[in-house]
């Protein structure tokens, strides 16, 4: 077969933008029958493509880019210049922005597919969602964004297959965060080894200097980022989710730390709180159990929610390791045990690679 | 967009078969952008079909199957009839036939494309592997099998991207058949419960009673189903395994039993041999472990093995449940903690899913 030219345009070189890079210049290494030219690369504040649309070296982007003295294209001007690329073009956002996810629906009915980690694109309003694949399906362009959720791990090509070949997903429920998986298997392990666990204060603190939390540990703490992927995967599922703050999220930061001005104030005050989550651990031992923060959705009760909840030791959800993520999908088909993916869900590399697999999707497709 | 059409040929009518029908009558009702005609069904008695490729009814086909005086194409004969259809074609082949099987080449390159569970087609010598898929590239027919192995379960899609995105599987071990998991779980359970685990030889006797054991149990216990599953899985991480026959396999039936005619008398015989497993029951829980079977392939020294395994406790291999299938796929990217997919492996409606999810796939590619 001939070699035919896709057009690939990114825009985000960060932790995962870097290493979709790496795996990219690979694939277009591995895949001769179809020629990946990279036209067009930015950040926030520099841009690297060229009027005639020629090939970027995509070992070299980084450096072109910290080379460059172009400014990005604003959105609306991008989308004119990849759609008068002179084929097809799959549009690459490793960013996590609002502005790129905003403008979803004019890329892609624009007929530029698009594949994306950036989950704010599809944790807007339910009509923006709506939008955006009505857009595609308009055009023809694609949208895939397995990293939105769980990073490489196939959660949303799963939802989807269960729902396209017809199994009705009744429930779904999962450890959403890998920061959070991280500070309750340490906090509340279900194989208590021989060191104690630290107190919850003590394990926020070493999970922060770990580097496993934002730079505010609040920003995981409050259940937000697991509300957003939860919203995703229940609207696969079926559910017309009007947004993230739809539906209970239990945030574990206490009341009297939610205003305190940055996040090293509230590891300071956190402590005179331990006692509020040595509680709620004890009475989950009481009972045999643990405790860990769950997202879930009971599709049939159209019933969303986010907090602690108990698991009793033998459950996958009380086993799970280090920050794993862990889902379970009960379905028609699968009956009393369900359908469980678990294993990290991020980091750049696994995310990058859901972002790769999507494009390799897309490649199958179009070109 | 127009309607196009594609033509669907179906070989087997059995278990699968008819829950595949199900599945794709309800596909053809909801996918309007493709019109799917079925020009084809056969068991390996009765065909129906017509000269001119007119649509045969999919929620009729059963029944019409019933009434027909037609007699099954052969292979080549099919492949000319398929070849000369007026739009693309897929065969979905949803037998277990070798004869079937050994064709793929030869129905690939006429560029008709095949969806199957059948693992015949996949567990050859290496070399009618390398015929598949480079019959498949040389005339742009797809060729996808993810019910060949744990059913629905995304296992296949998952070490396709794994590989393709360019990470490095360094290791596959799984419990592949609902069978060997089924038992072990009823005999060397992880957490015991009330009632004491039965002997070896009664769990399988209660196992066969219950439709979970092939008609002749030791077609189970032999280990032959894993070992070709794993082949599977190892030849898709990039190893070139001869056969099924080329590694090492732990039979579970006894010296004494592969030789008696029947299934029934060496269920009758098991008994006297009970205490083998006991002793290796007994080893495996002085350590604090429990015996799992198990397949496993260590991509980086080339090994492949399929046999009893000791497991902790706390293992998620341990902590299976029913039927269940599990496999963990150790990566370079994911780490120390692999990747795990865990579910049912086996029955009608999942296996069926496998085939109409790979269905909808060639079609997004096709179509």
């Amino acid at each position: 077969m001939a070699s035919q030219r896709v057009y690939i345009a990114i825009i985000g070189a960060g932790g995962v933008g870097k290493c979709f890079l790496g795996q990219l210049a690979d694939l277009a290494a591995r895949r001769p029958a179809t020629h990946l030219s990279l036209c067009y690369i930015t950040t926030s504040k520099k841009a690297v493509y060229s009027k005639d649309y020629s090939d970027i070296s995509i070992t070299g982007a980084v450096d072109s880019l910290a080379a460059s003295t172009q400014a990005p294209l604003a959105i609306p001007a991008l989308a004119d210049y990849l759609a008068a690329a002179p084929a097809k073009v799959v549009l690459v956002d490793n960013t996590s922005s609002q502005d790129v996810a905003d403008a979803y629906p004019l890329i892609l009915s624009r007929g530029i597919s698009i594949v994306t980690p950036n989950k704010k694109a599809f944790t807007g309003s339910y009509k923006h969602w709506q939008d955006i694949f009505s857009s595609a399906a308009n055009s023809g362009a694609k949208v895939y964004h397995e990293a939105s959720c769980g990073a490489g791990l196939p959660l949303i090509s799963t939802v989807k297959d269960l729902v396209d070949t017809g199994d009705q997903i009744t429930k779904v429920e999962g450890i959403f965060s890998g920061t959070l998986s991280f500070l309750f298997n340490s906090f509340a392990p279900a194989n208590p080894s021989g060191a104690a666990a630290g107190k919850w204060s003590a394990e926020v603190s070493k999970a922060k200097a770990l580097g496993y939390t934002e730079p505010d540990p609040r920003d995981d703490l409050n259940g937000m980022d697991v509300a957003r992927k939860l919203t995703i995967l229940a609207r696969l599922a079926g559910l017309p989710v009007e947004s993230p703050t739809a539906f209970p999220v239990e945030s574990l930061i206490p009341k009297e730390l939610e205003s305190v001005t940055s996040g090293d104030e509230y590891l300071e005050k956190l402590p005179q709180f331990d006692s509020q989550m040595e509680e709620l651990k004890a009475a989950a031992e009481k009972e045999g159990k643990v405790l860990r923060y769950v997202g879930s959705v009971d599709v049939t009760t159209q019933t969303l929610k986010v907090g602690l909840q108990s698991f009793d030791r033998s459950h996958p959800f009380a086993a799970l390791k280090g920050s794993d993520n862990i889902f379970s999908f009960h379905t028609k088909r699968y009956g009393s045990n369900p359908l469980i993916i678990q294993g990290a869900g991020a980091g750049g590399e696994v995310t990058a690679m859901g972002v790769t697999g999507d494009l390799i999707k897309v490649l199958s497709q179009i070109a």
